[in-house]
């Protein structure tokens, strides 16, 4: 198999990325027998194999960029670090949506970069940067390469090529602070090693999105990632207190206190900034003492929205557990059906899964007090097993989604969230948008399942994954009925997108998001910092091509 | 005495505010003999009453703005709320710093405003903006008028004339979502009346800062303010989840759902804009179940970074009271030989504040783990009066400055935050400036007295108190004092301040709190948002006369 190491000189390993999927080559398997039967009973589907292109049938554009600007970069960070073979092109071309992974099994590499740089540190940013606007490049800043809304993906008009800032080399705990109880991380850090280097000196940052084997801390505040731990650690942005940002307008610190008066949190302009105001070169975040307790249970609500309220409750009256999700009847009922692990009696119901991380006493409090609240509201207790089931399986959804496309079904997903008062309609609007649209001529139902992963005390998250043969076009399949939820979104008066960030995908949604006035915002703050608007062009705020001054 | 009534055409009443100092007339009082006693001892002051001037004795400028000015905001908001009489413009005449007080007491009215106009509602807001724009004439939102930084003293350089928008005609509770548990204010509430708008529906809102009586939700959203109750209830900026904003550029609508990752989060900086970005006219904050329980005590620390750090641990492994507050060794001396409640066994250490509000098992869980952590940090109880006491006393201070002005005793405040490892040195840093600074000629030591009142997992604010005899410059002794202290602030890397705002008065240190390129976005959203400068012209963001086009 074709692999991408992480580092071009290097000899692919087993647990190096794939160009074609998800994260490690060695953890790809086919599809399971009970998903294989479930789906050939729904669509109809082969099960034949049908895999990647040979990586040598590649189609991949020429180098625009001159001799002079790689002269440049080879000066700013080494002969090393400046790429431009076709290995560390294809591995950083896109990210990691389901039409991005469509796009790339079928050979087209159309959108890759035309060179990969990959600095030591913050000043390396900074002298990249500057390159950037001498030789008119655009500037991708790469962490994970996760993204699933085409951060990655520049509107290279009006440039001389486009350059991957890729952060693997800034990967440094640059400073704990346990009085305070923060760390101060380089961007390139992916989220095991995160909690590896925290857990020298006690502590975790407790941000597990589905994404945290691959993701990175940069990625983490540039899209204003969610984990699924949110309900106890927060939202990655409301760990963040500290940051350092290279922008071609120069080194920009922000966070001077946990909180001020001392005008707008600008800290908050550049988390989900998307690498539209430059590179973030430092995250300093909250750290928490090591939970000496971690436990997780399952719950069967009697439907999806009774289920919800009873996690409206936790989240306005407290206590929280440290995880609170609930699946839909739909999910419920396919995890089931497709589940490895003893299958819970959830018989008709929706599946709750909360977890519990602190101190023995903290767990307990909140454990008895959970459940009371639930029971109160009607919910039964499933045990810890189907909260352990979940648990396990975590991380596995991506690889999953690339068994499913090997026999030609596709999975994508989206998220919003609303108001609890708008949450019923967001969910069926969505819900009603995505079945109608997937399900073409009506012979083959779509699986459209959701669930709720992310509660606050005013509103909660909601995230749907929609599944359906291939077909001739899927792109195009999925591009319609992506289409079809985000008019459902913003029609129920939800969010574009709860954590997984603008990109260039949800740009044409942000003008009913944001209205005028906060996208002449953006567009005012991007022409402050980013002159030249060299940073991610596209991506966030409209790339104005022409309006560029020449150098 | 000559009192300022809200509304210009009536009788003023024993409950309006007065010109001259804080709050309503009918709470003013004499020095209590306590604190006569102690401030003889240490000042050698005479105790003689030094009154404010005579009304008639005011100097206040003539009006600048043009009768067609005055006609077009009449046709704006209707001829009963256009006013340019003395008493409506000494009203409005900047807010309520000691530096303030000493002026307007002394007859100094030279920065009132040329007209006060009070809207009816958002729309009328636009339309007084449009006027202000058509006119030339600067705009400052006025609220509860409790600004302690030269928030309502814009550079009026350039302009035609200053316009107070008073927002007390926008007073309504516009909706509550019971479901969301948020409530939707216009920003003429005042803290008092916003809570007996939410008890009808059941709901607190549990904001409560010392200005609680005077000031209104749109100061509190403009100014990121933090009430005492921050521990339980959050900062106010962290209580917002929609806002709408009047501006030149027309009307702003932020917050769609609770979180979002469509790009940075705008509300945040709406949040602490001051007025300078236009009038917030909607705040839609969380509200909560009121408490079934409310209680407080007091505890005794050792000494004051032994108590804070005890609440650290608090703050960090949770959980925590609804008040954590702790005063340091001279403020506790202070209010023991000052007090008219039973004074608490304190005995040379540090009174530690803690309150509670929840349910009857809230409280009790969170009241019992406290109880325990404190007494482990080497705390002892004081029982509930010490708690009761500091209670009924919450709101009383700006009250008891006048009385000491009155008797020629000047107190002023100021504060900053900073991470809890940078707190000793920060605490320090500034009570030995405040301290050297006004020693003067080395005759009389003044007052210093500190708190922290407000604490985060990573830091927590610090609030100083000075008192020293007025003498023959005490606007010129303090500015001397408090630029120390903010150099000492800057010098240990706290926030110039961390819930009284910007003004005009932080102004000099926003640059070493923002950097250059923080200062450029705030330049840049302002220039997006009002091209032509007239909302509240050098509060936060520096004024720029003669940059803006004539009309």
């Amino acid at each position: 198999m074709y692999r991408v190491s992480a580092d071009p000189n290097s000899e692919p390993t087993p647990t190096d990325p794939v160009w074609w999927g998800w994260g490690r080559a060695d953890r790809h398997h086919a599809l399971p027998a009970a998903t294989r039967t479930l789906l050939t009973g729904l669509f109809g589907v082969s099960g034949e194999p049908t895999p990647p292109v040979a990586p040598g049938d590649i189609r991949l554009p020429p180098v625009r960029s001159s001799a002079a600007a790689r002269a440049d970069l080879v000066a700013a960070v080494g002969a090393d670090f400046v790429r431009d073979d076709a290995r560390s092109r294809i591995a950083h071309c896109r990210g990691r949506s389901t039409p991005d992974l469509l796009r790339i099994r079928a050979g087209d590499a159309s959108d890759a970069p035309d060179l990969v740089v990959r600095p030591a540190d913050h000043d390396e940013v900074l002298a990249v940067l500057a390159v950037c606007a001498t030789r008119r490049l655009a500037a991708v800043p790469f962490g994970g390469g996760t993204s699933v809304v085409g951060g990655l993906v520049p509107e290279p008009a009006g440039f001389d090529g486009v350059v991957a800032i890729d952060l693997a080399r800034l990967d440094r705990l640059l400073a704990v602070d346990p009085t305070s109880a923060t760390a101060t991380f380089e961007p390139g850090v992916r989220g095991p090693r995160a909690e590896e280097l925290l857990a020298g000196p006690g502590f975790t940052l407790g941000h597990v999105p589905q994404s945290f084997e691959q993701a990175s801390i940069g990625g983490f505040a540039a899209t204003r990632s969610s984990g699924q731990a949110s309900a106890g650690y927060g939202r990655f942005d409301a760990m963040v207190v500290a940051l350092r940002v290279a922008t071609p307008a120069g080194t920009w610190e922000l966070g001077r206190a946990p909180a001020s008066a001392a005008g707008p949190d600008l800290r908050q302009l550049v988390l989900g900034s998307e690498g539209a105001f430059g590179v973030i070169t430092a995250v300093t975040v909250r750290v928490h003492t090591r939970p000496a307790v971690t436990i997780y249970e399952g719950w069967r609500a009697p439907d999806f929205l009774t289920g919800a309220a009873a996690l409206r409750t936790l989240a306005q009256d407290g206590p929280l557990p440290t995880v609170a999700r609930i699946s839909d009847e739909t999910e419920t009922a396919v995890g089931l059906a497709t589940a490895t692990d003893p299958v819970p009696d959830v018989a008709g119901g929706c599946l709750v899964v909360t977890g519990y991380a602190g101190s023995p006493s903290d767990v307990e409090y909140r454990q008895a007090a959970v459940g009371r609240s639930l029971t109160a509201a009607g919910l039964t207790p499933l045990g810890s097993a189907a909260g352990d089931a979940w648990a396990r399986g975590r991380f596995e959804g991506p690889y999953l989604r690339d068994a499913l496309l090997d026999v030609g079904v596709v999975a994508e997903t989206l998220e919003t969230a609303g108001f609890w008062s708008t949450l019923p309609a967001l969910y069926a609007g969505v819900r009603d948008a995505l079945t109608a649209a997937l399900a073409g001529d009506g012979s083959v139902a779509p699986l459209v399942l959701a669930h709720v992963s992310h509660v606050y005390p005013t509103g909660a998250s909601l995230y749907f994954t929609a599944v359906f043969p291939a077909g001739p076009d899927p792109v195009g399949t999925w591009r319609a009925a992506k289409n079809a939820a985000s008019a459902a979104i913003v029609a129920a008066g939800g969010t574009i997108t709860h954590h997984h960030a603008v990109g260039t995908d949800h740009r044409p949604w942000l003008d009913a998001e944001l209205g005028p006035i906060g996208l002449a915002v953006l567009r005012a703050v991007k022409d402050a910092i980013d002159p030249d608007g060299l940073c991610n062009p596209g991506v966030l705020v409209p790339a104005r091509p022409g309006a560029r001054p020449a150098r």
